[in-house]
């Protein structure tokens, strides 16, 4: 565990109710001379955008596994990056071999991959919902997707922000980042993955009064054939049943029960509900997770866990 | 003020720091003889749906001015209520002079209204956004408006019911109420007027983790022809500006300032914005209000006012 | 896992998140014949104070392990009982053979115990704190403290109470049960024990707006003659660490730093820190944990594994 | 009103909802020149103490009245401020001038000052309880007094510090600033002036996840003598009932009500209310403001009011 302004300090001071066997652990100086790299087989990279890159440059070199939890390998066309990000992709010779880190869309590649990206909140609640409904024969028209999140302040990190003081974010809440939100570049990037052709979609997010946590739902047209052949919530609930009822940390919620977000906080887990709009000819779906679970953190353990040939779910139930 | 299980006591025991001179009144008994309708010139119902409408009928025939801030009177098509509420409507014969108590879109037939139905929060925070893009000729394609709300606890009222404990809503939130929430019924009447066409709409409110304030998001397809002129987030704002510029309690905010809870919390006033999504050819808008303020409770002092030739703010500063 | 209202019914439907070797159990009816006590040989009651007694004394005859979560059997003299819930001990013939189950205090008694009085949060939050400071020689005078504890809304269970809705709570606090909650009797009962002699204290309960977490603080004079003896900050934080120092789930915390209810939440562990005020000649103690958690549920289980022969760790790390 | 950082910009930017005649006014610059004394004939000093005594100089020397909401003169020994400040007052001429801003306790002397210390909201919260109880002849012992006060976050300003985050408040509490808070010095001026004797008390602050209110727990014992002849809650009802039955701003709370923060939110009230603890032999005092009401901002006006010789409850109703 690494820090610059706590270097050699214990991370019991930090972290209380550390087990007995982790109590004796001190921060380690993350210096940019990356001897760190001779201590460990496999890094997380949790750190900013831009800031991470050098870091997987260096440790990749050394042959070591990466799992990079900020968005500098999430998008793999150095032209999105630089749409959404305003800069030169840092490190464009090593996006060919990235992985990008939601194990129910790409469990088989993770099993092999040595830098992986892990999503972020936005992006696993609005991709594992929408992907079943996005493959070949897709009942969907997919420029009509329209998604909503609602996060809690942890999405944000712990930056010093006065947007982030508690008198600011109590009893209030608000809209941001439209129209383009910098997320929405890796998100697209997976459901014109999934869908086999290109997919745009509009998304809004928004800050809500919690710690942990994030709802999303989407509304999305039924395509006009299919419509005329009716589509109910079993329907919808079997499609994301067929695609994630063997999944460890992906609850299919059945019809007449939606995602709630107590039902997931402190775990790796999502919800997942589809409802269908009779009266105006939509699907609807809906998601909940951790921002700090399966939002981000847990997830890239889950995929650590893949690429190192351990059982998924290590250290995650 | 009435109440059955109060009646008798001193309002000061239940509202701390009354001015002097409401600090001696008591609650009077609400009982079914209406005796009450001797005491007073103006009514307002601060009671369930089904329960309002008995009163409002002996009130009325007293020759009463009323105004209910429950459902009874809020669609005045009959069928409508049936499909929504499920019950004939308690009262069909009162419906004709119902007058929605929306002051910024129907302030001159409110000035000789004596029956007037309050909305409540989804309505305003939907109808007021949209009514300017509806009105002929419209740059959006009704049909394709999806309304996102988020919706404090207050919103509910303060029913003693599971879901309404602190431990069930804190650090917890969920959409609900799809695909046909009751109030679609009144949202769908007043769009249809101001379009002077059907207009029906996908609607999706979550509760979140606050007392006190509404978020909601709409989102609706340019018509093709408009859109191949550009529109700009001025044009959009131009459009609220013509609208609502006069309105005492409509605050739309210019580009690059989005609506939040706190700035309107405690008070009658609601916040637009309007956005362009021109990566998806949609219109974006956002509203905040207080549900018990320009959501129910003081905007329908403020219709009150308005049918009682007074000045429309009295109070509400 | 019993339930009424639930019988038959999975508990997956209610419990999200459940390992798949729960998944398939259903709640059991708690019908009172009493046939469950058949179905195992260790019986957690989770039921209201008066309702328990009756379930105890059946799975007692039974030869049962019982851990009672309610007040019914934390005092042990049935005329405090009487004094503190207005009614005679609903099964005084099982006193007797009652257990405490504060582990760092009964262990050796615990390790034996058939019938577990498993203590609340305000018991615990005050008496871990001050037991080491009443044992002989106590360097404080008992009749001083002053105990002051914070409870988030859990610490009152999931009932429907107007009391207990978010609107009520939300943004607010206040003080009750002043002078003489229902929880003194057994605080002291245990107090008197560590100081062998009586003690009575002045104890201020607190709601505040949070639902998990407990925060306490508590003041006591130092004794004339051992004052005259300076005793700082180390010397109060070595007191503590002797006691507790080698508990697994007992946090002492040194000098400059203080409780805090997130370091606790979701643990069975409760930080203790004690300073000196000098100007004042008085010890003050903090401490925090989880309502729900040492507080009370997994504190339980705590005792449960003593009693039942296992590590007494067992589930809880 | 003033601002370096956003001199020129229109306050209607930053405060959503300003009456029409207001909305036309710009922040002004508080460069260091104090030109900005030729514009008014009061000023409100709301910046850091340290930072205010030099505007106070200037403004004075100008003949301007002064209401500073700092602690620069909350203390008029200079050699309190040092030992609770760490340094020299920066304006020791200005001492003898100053009074503190406790419109119940100060009023007279308000009605000429020229120089206002504006208490903030733990010295209110604890000073206007205890001061009828302290007055001589006292009912209770002095030296036994502690205090406990649970803050909200306003309490703390609007600073940019980690602390006090969102995500580090949320869910959280904790006591801090034991056993010498920097308001101690002023609090125990106004007690020991109360009851014309050296007073020193033991004082608790507590955080809480809450943004605006305090509530304010004191507990005392009874002096002996008085105790033998026995105290009811009647009786110290009647006490504060006494001090500030008519004041306009304190609500003193009949046996059986306790302070709330819901209350008093948004308000210059405080709520009081006192108990006896007839098993400890001690008095119990509770209290309950909003940190930016009576807590400081409203209780500023109020002062002001007074020494404007205008109606003190001016803008506060």
């Amino acid at each position: 565990m690494t820090s610059r302004q706590n270097a050699g300090e214990p991370l019991s001071q930090f972290i209380h109710g550390l087990p007995p066997e982790l109590g004796g652990l001190s921060f380690v100086d993350s210096a940019p001379d990356f001897a760190l790299a001779e201590q460990a087989d496999l890094f997380f990279l949790a750190v900013p955008h831009g800031t991470a890159a050098p870091y997987a440059v260096v440790l990749r070199e050394a042959g070591k596994m990466v799992v990079d939890l900020s968005a500098d390998f999430r998008t793999t066309d150095p032209t999105v990056y630089r749409e959404f990000y305003g800069q030169d992709h840092p490190a464009p010779s090593l996006l060919s071999e990235v992985v990008y880190g939601l194990p129910e869309i790409h469990r088989e590649r993770l099993k092999s991959a040595r830098l992986i990206a892990a999503p972020g909140c936005f992006p696993t609640s609005i991709i594992l919902p929408l992907a079943p409904f996005l493959r070949q024969p897709s009942p969907i028209k997919p420029y009509s997707i329209v998604a909503t999140s609602l996060s809690g302040v942890s999405g944000a990190g712990r930056k010093l922000e006065t947007r982030l003081l508690f008198g600011e974010i109590t009893d209030n809440m608000y809209a941001y980042g439209v129209p383009k939100h910098r997320h929405l570049g890796e998100i697209e990037q997976e459901l014109s993955l999934a869908a086999g052709q290109n997919v745009t979609i509009t998304f809004v997010p928004h800050l809500v009064p919690m710690h942990r946590g994030m709802l999303t739902t989407i509304t999305a047209e039924f395509d006009r054939v299919l419509a005329s052949f009716p589509i109910t919530d079993a329907d919808v609930f079997n499609m994301l049943q067929e695609a994630y009822g063997q999944e460890p940390f992906v609850e299919v919620l059945p019809p007449g029960q939606m995602p709630e977000v107590r039902h997931v906080v402190n775990s790796n887990r999502i919800q997942i509900a589809a409802r269908v709009d009779d009266r105006k000819n939509r699907l609807m779906l809906f998601s909940s997770l951790d921002n700090l679970g399966k939002g981000n953190a847990s997830q890239a353990i889950q995929a650590a866990n893949l690429a190192s040939g351990l059982d998924e779910k290590l250290g995650l139930e």
